[in-house]
C-alpha cells in the first residue's frame, strides 16, 4: 500500500502499556495518578516551551459533581500556544476490553455466534470509553488529542493479519497539527469474520508507513527481562540488537548463562499475544532503522526516552530496554 | 462518487435530535429516561421477534457504583439471537458540543487560532462522549450498535460542503450486521481548515448513498409547526409534499392564510442550521422517493414512524410531520 506521507516529520510513537494506565485487577478501572503523569510528561517531551502554567485545557467537560463547565474556559483568549512536534499516541486496553474480548472469543472470530456479536460490541464500548479518558488526560495537558478508532478508520485483517489500513486520516490530523490517539480495537477479519487488532500490531504498521525517528513503550516494568521480573534474580535486558533479517539477540548485559535459552518477560496483561510477540514486533519495528526504548511510565527514564535523548546513546544510569538497529 | 452498496436494504435512518435525548439547559447531561425509552423502541421496531424477556445485553461495562461485570454476563451462552432490520442511528449533540462548539467558533474555522483548536478537541471530547452513551444505551437493549465518529470515518468538507465521505465502512459494518451509530462531529474542512458536520448532513448523505426505505427524525416536539410551537395557535404541520425540483408546500392542514409567508419551527438546539435548513435537508431526501417522518420521540407515534406503518399512509390520529415526493 502506498500511502501519500506526512508533510510534518513524525517525531515519535508512543505506546501507553494497558498495564501503565489502569488498575489491572479492578475491572475498568484507570490509574488516575498515573495516566495524569504520563499525560505532563508526554507534554513536556513534545510540546515546545511547554511549562504547566502555560497550558490550555482542551477538555471543557464538565468535571464530575459539577454542573458548570470549568472555569479556566472564561479566561481562554487567543494567546499565543505551544508549538507541539508530531506524535501518534497509541494505547492498549489493560483491565478494559480484555474481559468482555476473553468472555466472548471476539479474536477467534465467529460473528454469526450471538456470544461473540454481543463481545464485540461490548469490547468497543469498553476500549473506546479508555480511549475517551485518554484524549481527555492529554487534552487537559494541552495536547490537541484527537480520538481514532481503528474499526472506524475502516482498519481490518485477514486470518488476524493487518490488510486494510488506510491512514489517510491519521496524516490528515498529523498535518493539521492534531495528536491522534488510537488503540487496540474489535475489527472484522475476511476470514475469520472479527478478531482482536492489538495496539503493537497498529504501532507496527504505522511506524513501516511514517517512519518516527523512535517509538517508545511505556509499561509498568522497567522493560524486558531474562524471566519474570517477579522471580529473585531476574536481569534486565539494556539493549538488543536487531540484524536486517529481523533476528535479535541480547547486547547488554552479557548473560553468564548463554546456553541457557532466555526467557523474555515484560508484564503481561493482555490476550492479544505474549512477550515472545512483543519482543518480535520491536524487532520489526527496529529493523526499518527505528529505535525501540521500552521502559517504565513516569519515571525518569521515560522522560528521557519520550524526550528523545537516547538516540545519541544510552547512558548507564538509564533502566529499559533499548532495541536498535545493528548494521 | 460511487461505492459498493449494501447487499442488505437498508431499512431505516434514525435521527435522534440531541434535544430529545439530552436535557437542554443542563451542560453534558443525558435524559436518561428518554434515551432509555428511545432505544426500547428501536428495538422493538427493528428487531424481529424482540421482547424485553430476551434481550441480549451487549454492554459489559461495570454499572456506575459496581467492581463487577453485570451479573447477566455469567448467564450468556450462544442462544439464538433475534435477528435486526438494517438500520443507521445519526444524533445530534443537544447539551453536548454545543457549549463548546460556539464558544471557540469551530464551525467558522482557523485552527490556528489556539482558541478553536483547543475547541475543536473540546467538541469532539463532548460529541464523542454522548455517543459512547448512546451506543451503550442501545447495546443494553441488544441493538448490536458500534459507534462511529465521521472524523475517523475520513469525513471531511470543503466550505462546509461535504465532500470526502467514505461509506465503506458503514456498508461493511451494516452488511456483518452492526448497526452504525454517528453523530454530528467537529471535521476538517479544506478551505476554511476546519467545522462542524451536522447530523442532518450526515443523513442527507447516508439517504442518498444508501435509499433506506425511510427516514424518522425523532426530536422533542411533535413536529414542525407554523410557527414556535410555544405561541398560542400554533399549528402542526402534518404533511409536506416535495417536488421533483426539491420545492415544497404544505398539504395538510390547509393554512387559512396563505398570502403570509409561513414561518416553521421545530424545537431548536443547535448552532449548524435553523429550521430552514432541516426541512430544506429533509426535502432534499424526500426527492429521492424517501418518506421522512418528523415526530416526538417516546411516543406512540413514534413507535409508528419507526415501525414503518406510515409507509401505507398517513393515519389522522398520528401526529406529525410527513415529508414526501410527491410525482
Amino acid at each position: 500500500m502506498e500511502h501519500k506521507k506526512t508533510a510534518k516529520r513524525l517525531r515519535c510513537i508512543v505506546k501507553l502499556g494497558g498495564a501503565a494506565i489502569t488498575c489491572k485487577n479492578k475491572l475498568e478501572t484507570i490509574d488516575e495518578e498515573n495516566l495524569k503523569e504520563v499525560s505532563s510528561q508526554i507534554r513536556q517531551a513534545f510540546v515546545r516551551e511547554s511549562t504547566s502554567a502555560n497550558v490550555i485545557g482542551m477538555d471543557w467537560s464538565k468535571r464530575p459533581g459539577q454542573s458548570e463547565a470549568p472555569t479556566f474556559i472564561n479566561d481562554l483568549c487567543d494567546q499565543p500556544v505551544a508549538d507541539s512536534e508530531s506524535f501518534i499516541v497509541v494505547h492498549g486496553a489493560g483491565s478494559f476490553g480484555h474481559f468482555q474480548a476473553s468472555k466472548s472469543g471476539v479474536h477467534k472470530g465467529g460473528l454469526s455466534r450471538p456470544l461473540v456479536k454481543a463481545g464485540f460490541v461490548a469490547t468497543r464500548i469498553s476500549v473506546t470509553s479508555l480511549n475517551l479518558e485518554i484524549v481527555r488526560a492529554l487534552a487537559r495537558e494541552g495536547i490537541p488529542s484527537i480520538g481514532m478508532s481503528p474499526f472506524s478508520c475502516g482498519w481490518s485483517t485477514c486470518q488476524r493479519n493487518m490488510t486494510e489500513a488506510d491512514i489517510s486520516m491519521v496524516i490528515k490530523a498529523i498535518d493539521t497539527g492534531f495528536i491522534p490517539v488510537l488503540h487496540g480495537d474489535a475489527v472484522l477479519d475476511t476470514l475469520q469474520e472479527c478478531t482482536i487488532l492489538s495496539g503493537d500490531v497498529i504501532i507496527r504498521h504505522l511506524a513501516a508507513e511514517l517512519k518516527p525517528e523512535f517509538v517508545v513503550f511505556l509499561t509498568d516494568v522497567l522493560g524486558v527481562y531474562d524471566r519474570p521480573p517477579v522471580e529473585p534474580g531476574a536481569v534486565l535486558i539494556r539493549e538488543i540488537a536487531v540484524r536486517e533479517d529481523g533476528s535479535w539477540s541480547v547486547v547488554k548485559p552479557k548473560l553468564e548463562d548463554t546456553s541457557k535459552p532466555v526467557e523474555f518477560t515484560v508484564a503481561a496483561h493482555d490476550t492479544t499475544g505474549g512477550m515472545v510477540t512483543k519482543i518480535t514486533e520491536a524487532a520489526m519495528i527496529a529493523k526499518l532503522g527505528i529505535d525501540v526504548y521500552i521502559t517504565k511510565a513516569g519515571t525518569d527514564h521515560s522522560v528521557k526516552a519520550l524526550s528523545g535523548f537516547l538516540k545519541g546513546g544510552i547512558p548507564d544510569d538509564w533502566l529499559g530496554t533499548a532495541i536498535r538497529y545493528m548494521s
